[in-house]
């Protein structure tokens, strides 16, 4: 029987692989402008990550091998030409973080460290830089997608009250309602939560994109009238398709006069607030009960980070809170510290991610952060006006945030969807640029994302002479 | 205004607090056995965490000795004399892994790249060690927690139809059953899903607590008389509080026979499917409709890491796929590859947290992960014999697999659950050993886990000496 131990019999070995592959790590993102955007992983590698269960261990240098040989097989979104969906680009420095995080191996879900104390110090600073009182609630988690469901069941409970942990919502049908662009992780809350998907009602929107709120007040009105209980309003504060930022102001005032929970959908848009050029459109953010938002977008944590703020934390914390025996807590020892991070969210086990959050707050500054945010939401406006002034494509939407959606319709094209997604997938493929697809008012788009710090002026021109030339060449064939 | 880029203006600084902080995280895991097992957060340290949201930004060297000087202050699990609820100790070679999914910065939603295969790989693997068929589906999540939420979530639609998505469960009142022995995030998931945590019924346990399968018969005919739906039967695989083994076979008779789906909570126990000792045991769980486990408690992955396994992928991904414009695959490109992780789940944000799984079995093999699990198991019945044999102390329960429950209970103790809890409290900030606290059959316990490969015997001979000890000194004051 080997010695059950799983620490290393050899250090050095273990600490010679460990810098090595630190200093290839560091060289890749020294390098992250360079090469292609997006490169598939190679047949050979696929069919290396198809071996059996292994029995047997390995030495430290052949796992660095392994390792290191995944390095130039990423998303892309690291690289100055990445435009797909909302990726951050990433930080070179969020690799100190995660050494110390994985030598600690703390679990958040509890308990009285020093871990505790860093991720209370980020929530703290999420207050702060989202406008939110000092006493709100709050926790760090995975993404929006997590932070929407933890805000929409303390929204659920408040307005069912104790019952709707131990009995589910009884007789109550609760509705909400988000704009048609707002993410899907909304309406999937809803699925999640037991409300159902269709008891969250999408709004219209007016012609910028945002939430139409006379639509809004019809909507509530009729929902009452016909006896369901309407309890959220959701705003979208960079909506994916477009960074539509609804009238936050105008659905906050709804929301107060309706008695209605006003969750905020900031993904990325919210933490815009750090850019001077964005921060008067996301007025009435601050007035949210409930926002979302991450850091891995616009902020550039490493992924995954993210985070939920909920205004009323005595409402959080009915949500959540309740420990059997083995949790209780205590007054002194290592069980201290109440309320545990637990008792904000459905997770007792939980990883040191809020350590990456707070380097990286350390390391930049907010004012780094947001100049970088100015520089695409920059970047976005000469793109925009730039496609417009290009025969042969068309801006299908003013860019009014940092995306742009366009394609290439020169004359005689018979198939604009196809030939747009032909395009789209031969940029990808050729690992030139990688922006991603979708649809606007039903026409396939050529989606430019601008949430990249690495991204300039010259990438852009190159994105607009491929798309060019990849259209005169595919739609002639 | 500064130069947006996040990139550092000065690789070689970078480099060089990089290279300095891996070697202190590696010289503070390889003292893990020395020094005090829980250290509290000083002070001083505590003020410094409450400081202003910081404009500036910082050098990487004074960023590295921020982080640096967290290292001490964890929750102590990574000690051998930490005992306390159920941790795992954590993996040296794990910051191999974690500097290399920093540096990828990928996001597990989805899309065609390197990372998506790892976590194929991981999944194919554990698949084959829980003996679950090749075409199960299955996820990484944070830890059981999710993992419990998406499971009974399938479990959830799968019974209601397509509409408890869009509708929710209509008039069907849903009830599943878990014995008392069962996990708080099983209630908590039938909170978190709409049934209420009512809905799940609990189940008395036999002497050796596990589920009374004849009560659980009784309760299941009750309901349903009562015009209830039973549809889902959650087994115990290693209870928190006592490591107890439900009869998973006898439990997937009775969940076949009335057409429940069969959960099995394994949040740690079933991991111990790779100990020849433990295996026998763990009979049934292979016929599970879906299983949660860790991998960062009896297998030692750093924080975080878990899986859920569903048998049925179809009914899986009935529960989690649905994909707006945005998100459309396709056949080719950086967008193929359907379907996708958030077909799978709630979350679209997903960092790389398989990379750390793939590498820590590659690494050590499922040999020396058994080996180190039965080690604990033999431990565990020492301990408890010795317990047994020792005047002053009383075991409070049969040490069955990995937990043993016990107290102080030398003549003449007042208030042995007072006592009790001073001892541990005494224990942990001494900083000699940190178990934790339970309640069996009412009576407070001293709870000792042992899911760590650093204890050994002598590790456990000075825990039973200083609760003799500070019994003697506490329980005359």
């Amino acid at each position: 029987m080997p010695d059950p131990t799983l620490d290393p019999a050899d250090w050095g070995a273990l600490r010679d692989a460990a810098h090595d592959l630190l200093d290839r790590s560091l060289d890749r993102l020294q390098s992250a402008r360079d090469g292609r955007v997006w490169t598939p992983l190679p047949d050979g590698m696929k069919a290396g990550l198809k071996a059996g269960l292994p029995a047997e261990g390995m030495q430290h240098f052949e796992l660095a091998e392994r390792l290191a040989s995944l390095l130039p097989y990423g998303v892309g979104n690291t690289h100055p030409r990445f435009f797909g969906w909302v990726h951050g680009a990433g930080n070179p420095g969020g690799v100190l973080a995660e050494i110390v995080a994985a030598a600690m191996n703390a679990n958040l879900g509890g308990r009285d460290h020093g871990a505790i104390y860093v991720e209370k110090q980020v929530l703290d600073w999420c207050r702060a830089m989202m406008g939110f009182p000092a006493d709100s609630g709050g926790l760090i988690v995975s993404g929006t997608s997590m932070a929407t469901i933890i805000a929409l069941k303390a929204a659920r409970d408040a307005r069912i009250g104790p019952e709707s942990r131990t009995k589910g919502a009884g007789g109550v049908r609760l509705t909400g309602y988000a704009s048609a662009q707002a993410h899907s992780c909304v309406a999937r809350a809803f699925d999640m939560l037991g409300l159902g998907s269709d008891a969250l009602r999408i709004v219209p929107c007016l012609e910028d994109f945002t939430m139409d709120l006379r639509a809004l007040r019809g909507m509530i009105a009729e929902d009452t009238r016909s006896g369901l209980t309407p309890f959220a309003l959701i705003g979208t504060a960079g909506s994916v398709n477009l960074g539509a930022i609804d009238d936050l102001s105008g659905l906050a005032d709804i929301a107060a006069n309706k008695g209605l929970w006003f969750h905020v959908d900031g993904a990325f848009g919210a933490t815009a607030i750090l850019s001077d050029r964005v921060r008067p459109r996301l007025k009435g953010m601050e007035r949210a009960d409930s926002l979302a938002f991450d850091f891995h977008k616009w902020l550039h944590v490493n992924y995954d980070a993210g985070c939920v703020l909920i205004r009323d934390r005595d409402a959080h914390l009915r949500a959540f809170s309740e420990r059997p025996d083995y949790l209780a807590p205590s007054a002194r020892g290592l069980a201290a510290g109440n309320p545990w991070p637990v008792d904000f969210g459905p997770e007792l086990s939980r990883g040191f991610r809020a350590l990456k959050i707070w380097a990286h707050l350390l390391e930049h500054g907010t004012d780094k952060l947001g100049a970088a945010i100015t520089r695409n939401v920059e970047q976005a406006a000469w793109l925009g006006a730039k496609i417009d002034d290009t025969p042969g494509l068309e801006l299908l939407a003013p860019a009014t945030l940092n995306i742009v959606c366009f394609r290439y319709t020169a004359d005689g094209t018979a198939d604009p969807d196809a030939l747009n997604e032909a395009i789209v997938i031969a940029l990808q493929e050729s690992g030139t640029a990688a922006p991603s697809t979708t649809r606007i008012n039903g026409k396939l788009a050529i989606r430019v994302n601008l949430t990249n710090h690495r991204t300039t002026r010259p990438d852009l021109d190159l994105l607009l002479s491929e798309v060019l030339r990849l259209g005169g060449e595919l739609g002639t064939q």
